[in-house]
């Protein structure tokens, strides 16, 4: 019976308003506190910020067990991939690392907390699952682009590897040196150094750019075509529910239940 | 009676086209006076461009309280941005600066007189106005991309500080660096010098590209889904009046008016 | 007589299939020798070189003549852009320049001679025209866009001309050096250097660079959506043709006969 | 009889869904072998690379020998590309190549075994064809560009030639140069030489990025109108079956035949 009542007591203030902008205003906090951390500060400003960030901690673990206990089913809270993320957050959080190996780890866990916004915001959560739900459609113009990549890289790092080791060394650094020529970064430094030996090295070069912007372009255009096909399919919908259900089977049976009214006359 | 007429007089130079023309025309003079001031000038040209600079300041002066006069409803009158603007503009104009600091904002709102091109021009209001008006739709795309600069400028300080202050000092420089990185600004050389360092630095490096590049491509592509959207909507707008007002509904009542007819014969 | 026979013969050779495969042969000819040209030749190639070039020459007078005569209205021959375009590029070819000054002339103009191949393909010249008949469709953002570029021209040559006079000299400069940043060629280095004196300069690039981007994004969007209408306009063209003339108002027509025929019977 | 049994074992291990996967799992070992040899490798590394590749090779053989065998028209299985380009690179691959020019060509082919994923997946084939085939169709306007690509380079090489040989000596090293200047890389620094020379050079930097950018967007956009149009070919295909086989023209026919029946009462 108990146990209802503090179940109730944590529906009412999970679902307040007041309580989520005061947690988001919490998150926002503990963004500017690891904000603040990278700056030179006194010592006592470091100190306050220390305080600030186990508050912070405390609050996340409030709200989430809060969140927990409100739970119907609270066999499935752990389904769910965000709040696993929540709580694998909140509890590293929590545990105190004095070694500077595992500080970094300590760190970085602290940077990820920022990422609750968009577990908590509805709107981003959506954006990022949408985001996140167009790239497997993509999956062979990536695969495709992949291969492409490989392919490439075998060769720069077979025949221009003696030109320069740290560009072409091996097949994993061409493929970061291939990277870089399509983000068009210095491109053509390493091309003139290619060219010097190889005196057609622009051939490699050029039908590299052409065929990864032309991959590229294709998968932008993928998704734009996947974008707006979902959304003539919504206005559709719509539309279909504008029309009500008279369609012209609907008038040809009307006509012809005249001709009937007609002949029987 | 008398203040009638001036209001009248104001409302027909008002809307007189050769008005406006001519002072577009001043618009894009005192544009070419600020040009012209950054060229190195013998003294009686600099002399010349001061007389021309209180003629272009009256006339603008003289053309606003002319559309203040001109307005119907003078209440109003300061409740439109643009008005807002072009006064501001003008009155600090008026105000003869001698101070070496304050001549500086003298010579920017003399600059910002330009942009009372895009105020009397209604083509390029409508445009920057649509313009605007579609950055907030934006919003949480905007959003995700600053939790993600953030994120990642967080880890970046973090991390890669004592590798290059100058460049990972605190946040915000991280955050330039990183919006540096995003435009494929000599990326390969903060990715390099890092790599020396952390040698999975690339990881860092290419999935931020990688994200951003996604997340503004999905921006872009709202952007376009947006404005497509309201072209269709106008489409069928523009269908429905040439489609008149029948419809299938229409049709149907007509028939079973028939029906009735029939029926009651 | 005889004019009227040279005419139809000028017609039956302008409409000759293989005439105009020989001439589109030329223009390649003429476009091989201006690139021949560029690379270092022996004595007796260059003398080739010269024998061809007045070979191409002749003919392409040849061919000119001959569509002039073929022309049924003389009086509007050149009345055509395409037209004054061949024969004026033809006309300067002939004149025999020594002069070294002209001489650059005479070698632009036989440049300017590969252009004939989008006069005389009608392909490219459809293309042509439809990417010119694109821009004054843009013209209000490429205003926005010239007056945002003036502005911020205006204020960098004002306040940074003194830190690099080469880059912020006068107002033309520093258009130039805007269009480079624009192009995010370098533009860190441009920044980094404004920034050691104002240390807020990041505001005045970041703030161009979101403006340009945005503006030139909306440009584009712009001719996409211009394009999608003309395909949508002549999709509804042919559309509305299968549809035949039959609307839903040719049936409200029919039933509206059916009923006064009901009620007359 | 014998010849029979082999087919229809051949036909049974070609449809089979384990036997598919065992062949993309050899493609892949044979990319991760290629991959392997740009590493600097132990002795007996290499020992077991070059056994591996031969097991590579034969299985390769042994399963081109199965799907011909399998075929039902021998005669149109050399009529394929895929086939044509599989079995030339297995039967390369199997010649031994000692000699270190040919050994270079050997290696060529072996990276290109990777290609064999494109053949082998047919997601990934349909994906490549359909690459292919969007380009044609940018034929006129990949001819445009080449003229101006051209116009520009035999300016550049005539005139820029004696300011910088390495980047303007002939109209193809020109060609080579104008395409960097597209990518925007480092091409201030080419026009800031040109500009020490000729003061407007910038006319032709400017207008050339203009002319490319506006046809490389005609391009993008002239993909984007293809698979759009034929998203909305297949759509409307689509709703036809939806809609059914009635048409207004259909009501109309109902019509008239009611007016003939009262007509005829």
């Amino acid at each position: 019976m108990n146990v209802n009542i503090v179940q109730q007591y944590s529906q009412r203030l999970r679902n307040n308003k007041a309580f989520e902008l005061f947690v988001i205003a919490i998150i926002v906090l503990s963004a500017l506190l690891i904000g603040a951390k990278t700056y030179h500060l006194p010592d006592y400003a470091i100190s306050a910020l220390k305080i600030m960030d186990w508050l912070v901690t405390f609050i996340f673990l409030f709200e989430i067990v809060v969140r927990f206990i409100a739970d119907e089913d609270k066999m499935r809270f752990f389904t769910k991939g965000w709040n696993i993320f929540d709580t694998f957050i909140v509890v590293v959080s929590l545990i105190p690392i004095e070694d500077s190996e595992l500080a970094l780890i300590g760190r970085l866990i602290r940077i990820f907390r920022v990422m609750r916004m968009v577990s908590f915001v509805p709107e981003l959560r959506l954006l990022l699952n949408s985001l996140l739900r167009a790239l497997p459609q993509l999956g062979y113009v990536v695969l495709l682009m992949f291969i492409i990549f490989y392919i490439y890289a075998a060769i720069g790092s077979s025949f221009f590897a003696p030109i320069n080791p740290t560009l072409w060394g091996d097949i994993s650094i061409a493929m970061l040196t291939l990277f870089r020529v399509m983000t068009f970064e210095d491109w053509t430094d390493v091309m003139y150094e290619v060219m010097e030996i190889h005196s057609f090295g622009w051939i490699y070069f050029l039908s590299f750019i052409f065929l990864t912007t032309f991959a590229f372009l294709n998968m932008v255009i993928g998704i734009v075509v996947n974008v707006l096909e979902d959304e003539h399919a919504k206005e559709r919908a719509v539309q279909d529910k504008l029309d009500g259900k008279l369609t012209i089977e609907d008038l040809s049976q009307q006509i012809s239940e005249l001709k009937q009214l007609i002949a029987n006359k």
